[in-house]
């Protein structure tokens, strides 16, 4: 991506990317639920066509199918918000071979050995909105770019450190030392493939949903284990949290926005021509009133942290770029999430506003060093959409799985009871929400035991 | 500051800023020492003038003039890297009168009591560089620029909540609601009032070097206490830790080319022209040959955190935006810190290409709960130019300031003992830092004691 894309790509004078291609449309994107729920039942309900608000159906794998790391699964459809789940899942091994070299470049002194691989393993939560075409292309598709992108720099995740040059070929002595100094290790290599595998993800999402004419996007939540560390990135308002005996550690930041403020206010001070005149890139502490104008009123730009009062103008009486607080707090009128895949086409109701360029595919990634936690039986990671935390607190959840997996220590299918556990919390059952803390979207959780897996197995 | 503005101001096919006015030039800003060192005298030498290398003098506040809360303060000149010494300090009173309404607008209800004031306290040190003029500046200029923009609000900030508008006509009844909900505090005011401050007083100093001839920029990093809260405004790379007994609480951070990596790559890669095809946007871990073209070596971008590798082509060997590593790095090839005041007109060498655009005056605040504090007799902030921090650790500072402080009880004038003692350890004396840790830069150092001082005295 380049300045000059984004110019010609979002700003006037540039051409406009629709109307679409003349080219045969290609056929939607087809809806289904995760491979790996093929033949599960459902409790207490079978199938997403029967869902009342008081007996939708929870959803997980069949008993004799077993995600990596015997890690436990579970989702329930919204309460008729939408026709279909817009979650989505995936998850999987991860087999990453070293790249062949020798094709397009003349290095005939490289080995290659194609039996050689790397293997991790891959758990992955989208959120959709706007339809379940993106939810669905990204759980089919964000693995294999990852793949893509790590079999593209294994030769220097496998090193003790990265080299300079990917062949090896050192072309200053002291190449190892300025490495060194910048500190780049191999997990920076896994950090950067994750980042360009959402890119890339994104991408294709685009290029398909415009092929089939389809439209939406989806937030990202990825656990990758590699080489002894667990790496979560994030690209919406999904969570992941570590839950230990004595530790709650949170593994994803949300990305809405209300936490993005900064960063959309100001790409709207560089580009004001993104907002049409429609929009005011200010905040206030409400939308503003005729009667305000002429008033000092609180307000914050995109260079402040702190607020002051400005004079009210009547451009400010426009409507707010964000507005609203928490759950309610939307970019453009439009949106809850700031970062996540998809969305190329989306508009502001009736004007020809962009919500892309606001959005941001880069996920942020957090680093778990497994190898070095003292790992515990009951020490799980807890991957969900918002559904779940919207109702129920890190705390909270951190209690319902510690109290759960020490009273079933020899169930070999905990993890995905506990996985159904969760969900039915989110619907006023097993009393740990409190009263009236029910949640109506889409809710998918994943609970990942480290405990042993966690060391060796996903190794070289 | 409008995106038009930026665009006119730093883009091709604006006007230009040069030449200057035709109009007469103002006299140049005179070089002096902090006021509150007149009469001073220095250890061991007496005037800038005699330094050499193994005696430069250390200077202090005259015995008989106490600084606001009996802080310390002490500074050393460099070792002739330049002629003179580009750190600046102030410190003082702050009287915060209300603003006086009723002049431009009809708000007849409001009694205005002139007589009614905020009082606080204010230590600022400056970090120049191109000369002493910026610093100069800054130190006859900030305090009364945040005098000025806590005035515009101090209404607001004495209030329990700051009110919707500040002259506290309601317009709508839920307005305080709204408040409360986006959970502004009368501390956001202060914050918003420093980052407003900040950005007037680089106006002024852009305006007064322009208008004489000048040129220079400075680092600022502020110390304000008030309603029983101490704010750490820091825009640069010194740094303000508070040491108590049994902790260190860092009360600031660096703004480098190395920090901000990323929002300056960003910049520059909204805005390509401002490299003027002379450098390259992308960071690698060194600078590039003719021998890497071909090769895939490790790089970053702006939107990366990890590490990737790209094929690199010849575009990749120009100099890079971000160059060197910790204290070598510099901006442009130019500038080791990203933040501060002036720098209006600072081009790289035989170049039109300005610094400008990629720094900003904002401060990042930081916010101490004095207040809450269990304070201690010995718990201190000490506030010091990056001269003290490339020599001296966090920990070795706090060692030093807990041992001396324990040692001398009783001296009324040991803050300024301790200062003093810092800057000499600066000098590989007093056996601190380690053999060689020797800083040939400007140094300057306040002890800021938090006992007694920090409840009531600045209070309202």
């Amino acid at each position: 991506m380049s300045a000059g894309w984004f110019r010609r790509r979002f700003l006037p004078g540039g051409p406009l990317p629709e109307p679409q291609p003349a080219g045969p449309r290609s056929s939607p994107v087809p809806y289904h639920r995760p491979r790996f729920l093929r033949g599960s039942g459902s409790s207490p309900g079978a199938t997403d066509a029967s869902r009342r608000p008081d007996s939708r159906p929870v959803r997980s794998p069949a008993r004799g199918r077993t995600l990596p790391w015997n890690a436990g699964y579970a989702e329930i459809i919204n309460a008729e918000k939408s026709e279909f789940n817009e979650d989505q899942a995936a998850c999987g091994k991860l087999c990453i071979r070293r790249c062949e070299f020798g094709i397009e470049e003349d290095q005939e002194w490289l080995t290659v050995c194609p039996e050689e691989f790397l293997t991790g393993h891959y758990w992955a939560l989208f959120d959709g909105h706007g339809g379940p075409a993106a939810a669905v292309l990204a759980a089919n598709t964000l693995h294999s770019c990852l793949r893509r992108q790590l079999e593209a720099v294994v030769e220097g995740m496998l090193a003790s450190q990265p080299p300079m040059h990917l062949s090896g070929r050192c072309v200053c002595s002291s190449d190892p030392q300025f490495v060194e100094e910048k500190g780049i290790r191999a997990e920076d290599l896994v950090i950067g493939a994750l980042e360009s595998a959402f890119q890339e993800c994104d991408d294709v999402i685009g290029r398909e949903l415009e092929a089939s004419g389809q439209v939406g996007g989806c937030t990202a939540l990825v656990a990758v284990s590699l080489q002894g560390k667990l790496y979560v990135a994030n690209a919406g308002d999904s969570r992941a949290i570590l839950v230990r005996r004595d530790e709650i550690r949170v593994l994803s930041s949300e990305f809405t926005p209300e936490t993005e403020r900064q960063r959309i206010q100001q790409l709207a001070f560089i580009y004001p021509e993104l907002l049409a005149g429609e929009f005011t890139r200010l905040e206030f502490p409400r939308r503003l009133k005729g009667d305000d104008v002429g008033q000092k009123v609180l307000f914050r730009d995109h260079h402040m942290n702190g607020w002051s009062y400005k004079q009210v103008e009547k451009s400010d009486l426009k409507y707010p770029l964000i507005h609203g607080q928490g759950r309610q707090a939307r970019l453009l009128g439009t949106l809850a999430v700031s970062r996540g895949l998809g969305d190329h086409q989306l508009r502001v109701l009736d004007t020809n506003i962009q919500l892309k360029p606001f959005l941001l595919s880069t996920p942020q990634v957090t680093v778990l060093d497994v190898d070095q936690l003292a790992l515990q039986e009951e020490d799980v990671v807890v991957m969900a959409t918002d559904g779940l935390w919207d109702v129920l607190s890190n705390e909270q959840v951190a209690q319902l799985v510690r109290s759960f997996l020490t009273g079933n220590r020899e169930d070999p299918h905990r993890f995905s009871e506990l996985a159904k556990m969760l969900i039915h919390s989110t619907q006023g059952e097993d009393g740990a929400a409190g009263e009236g803390q029910v949640s109506y979207d889409d809710v998918s959780v994943f609970v990942i035991p480290l405990h042993k897996q966690g060391q060796g197995s996903c190794g070289h």
